[in-house]
């Protein structure tokens, strides 16, 4: 961590770390430097000359990191599953989904969920095989559903008894038999540094383990002889550092396992224990790495096997932010900068960009924590008190609710957020009617746009006067 | 207001308020009515039939009542303030614009605000003069401003000092005098039923009264010819029910008015009290009537004035949500039914449609209310506490987060969500890669599509692969 000593308390003052590849808790993806000359660059690329060539905003999108952590992932849980020939890796491809994100991570050993038609098209168009995608998503439509037979996805993760019938008859239809999960709610909530366990769940999905809904739809899957029942899913919960929680699902879900194993002599061969691994976003903790995921899902799985005395399943994970979001970061251009006194007698410096809520909307969404650096320069100027706003005719459009920058950052400066990759380009909007920003890949070799940048015209071409 | 009688400090079982234009704290739009069969129609068009026809989700806006609201406003405040030969009402685009909507409320006497460079093309593909049209934003490009300029817009909204000089300069350059207004910021806050006033502002817009930034803006576009002074703005907030915050921000306004009156010899003429009228988004409340909104600021202006002993001057308003809002709603199909038992012993009922937070982010991103109605029947069945969910793969993808729905809601059944038409489109995503519903205008005579729906081809093509 570098940058002048502030009130450790205060994130109003507290400047993103430099780019340091050796330092866990960076927000930066691994491709970042700051050169010589003091500007950003990306596998080589400065930023500058990436902004001025390609245009602000843009998401940049570090193509060797993403893979580097999708490698990550495959080779921890092989490796912390070896007994039972490796273990599933699926790409939650919500975080942020397009062609050439779908064959990286493939490329790299992982399968990829999907959560609706166009992700389904998306993955199948970049050849990914049906066989290693999975179907999720709380309120499918027919033709979701008929889409994912016909292609012959690996799975569907059931998450309502209506589902079973629906699904089974689509099947019938088609002459096939799908293969699915149930989602099970466990009644574990993680995030963050701590988890809870209710009795019951208030969301919309999965299938209560509590009320008897989780075992209802594995018997009624079981009746469907177009259904093969693959086993249990789970999710648990977002941006989670503590991954205590994980081990209280999974051994709910290995008991129902194993009460269906006695009860119906049939034993489920697969357990997914879901996503939610936290990032690093403003720098200030390093969070798991995949080898502690896998070592700890490992752990928790074959303690609870041995303790209720079942075999080990195969075990399946769906990490998306993960992969994605640390290898993506947002480029602005600084226009208006503005000293606004507040109550206190302290002063707020807003540093307006060129873009904001529109190409992410998680800080005004989720009370999100980013950080913000210049990118063109380095500056020796004071840190102060400062929040990166967007140009959207709203007060809330915040993208950096407080970082400490230099006094100095001024029109026409360049500032990089990181960690955007995840839910960034994914839930941009055209408030404001502002074109969305591109998804520029970079390596070494290639600087590419693999999602094009929106021109007003596109904007403009779905308005029928 | 209708429903069997239910804990009225419980809004998880409050049911819509059943469509009653006679109701004036109603959020259906004027031209909604039940038909004798139990189905919801707009204008007209049974809603089962329009979304048979047209897909859902789909966003209906009821075109008569758009130009309804438009033309009350402009009449309103024409009245209330007939001795200065009537106000000028501005519709602020960002609620929701496309070419029609500007069209119309241009038609019923509305200027327009647009706040980015593809709102002020469409308001001038609209046909809209552009000495109608004014700009607004915190952070205008060169581009929006030279755009702004050459079209010759009747007003900028300066926003900071630095941006004094950047539209002089281009205004030199292309040989015109520019018209502008001073963004102030006045420290008045309203919302709902209150309004505080601070010292200082901590947010990102506007000029501040109390550190004399204001009074700076003032002289420095006294100094340049280039530039107009028409007058003052201020904002003072959104969904605003009381308006007595309006008063004290106009005379924050006045004063300092008068005083360069005083110092400059330069009377303004022309004052802008901004918008944030409220809306009914459940049926709990009359929001404030266009008549009420107009005499009340006039009251004020006039009290403020005589007290001050100054002109009055032309006033300007710019009403957005409490235009388009009430005017519009969301047609969707349910889709999942599933009650979920609470730690408390409760049920609640999770019923899924076919968009979510993709083509409503209210929900989520302010904690917004909304209601949600039966559409295609009537039902006898007992409301029950329900919440009305998305299909987007996220826990909080809530489009209802509490309303009383039938026991009897069932898949296939519609849905309507009023009181959608300002920011929902304009704020829409393609979060899950969903495309992004469109917006059908109906009145009796026509149905048409003036936002044509996003397809899966839509979508993809942005992807570079």
């Amino acid at each position: 961590m570098s940058g002048p000593q502030v009130d450790p308390a205060s994130l109003q003052h507290r400047p993103a770390p430099e780019p340091d590849a050796t330092d866990p808790a960076t927000p930066w993806s691994a491709g970042i430097r700051r050169t010589a000359d003091g500007a950003l660059a990306l596998a080589g690329h400065d930023l500058p000359a990436l902004a001025e060539t390609h245009g602000t905003p843009v998401y940049l999108l570090d193509a060797d990191d993403v893979r580097a952590r999708a490698r990550a992932y495959v080779e921890a849980f092989n490796a912390a599953f070896a007994d039972l020939a490796g273990a599933d890796v699926y790409y939650a491809g919500k975080a942020f989904l397009s062609v050439a994100v779908a064959r990286w991570v493939h490329a790299e050993g992982m399968s990829i969920d999907v959560a609706s038609g166009v992700e389904l098209a998306t993955a199948l168009r970049a050849g990914v095989p049906a066989q290693r995608l999975a179907l999720h998503g709380n309120n499918k439509s027919d033709a979701e559903l008929t889409e994912a037979v016909t292609a012959g996805v690996g799975r569907v993760v059931i998450d309502s008894l209506a589902e079973i019938e629906r699904l089974a008859d689509l099947a019938a239809a088609h002459g096939r038999r799908v293969p699915v999960m149930v989602r099970v709610t466990t009644g574990v909530h993680a995030g963050g540094h701590d988890f809870i366990a209710t009795a019951h769940e208030d969301q919309k999905f999965g299938l209560s383990l509590r009320d008897g809904a989780a075992r209802e739809a594995v018997r009624r899957i079981l009746a469907r002889p177009e259904l093969e029942l693959r086993g249990l899913h789970s999710h648990i919960g977002s941006q989670i550092m503590d991954l205590a929680g994980f081990g209280v699902a999974a051994k709910a879900l290995l008991r129902l396992r194993a009460e269906v194993a006695d009860s119906d002599g049939v034993l489920m061969p697969e357990l997914d224990l879901g996503g939610g691994y936290g990032i690093s976003y403003i720098g200030e903790q390093a969070p798991p790495r995949p080898q502690e995921v896998a070592g700890a899902l490992a752990t928790a799985v074959n303690d609870a096997c041995a303790e209720l005395g079942t075999p080990v399943p195969h075990i399946s994970v769906e990490p998306g932010r993960s992969v994605i979001g640390p290898a993506g970061l947002t480029v602005y251009r600084v226009g208006t900068v503005k000293p606004v006194t507040l109550d206190d007698g302290g002063q707020r410096l807003y540093v307006s960009v060129d873009g904001g809520m529109s190409d992410n909307i998680r800080t005004a969404l989720y009370e999100a924590d980013y950080t913000a650096a210049l990118a063109n320069r380095r500056s020796q100027a004071p840190i102060v008190a400062s929040r990166v706003v967007g140009m959207h005719c709203e007060s809330g459009d915040i993208v950096v609710r407080d970082v400490g920058l230099p006094s100095d950052v001024r029109p026409g400066d360049l500032l990089a957020v990181p960690a955007t990759g995840a839910y960034g380009r994914a839930m941009a909007s055209n408030y404001n009617m502002l074109p969305r920003p591109g998804v520029l890949a970079v390596t070494e070799e290639e600087v590419r746009f693999i999602v094009r940048p929106e021109t007003p015209a596109d904007v403009m071409a779905l308005d029928l006067g």
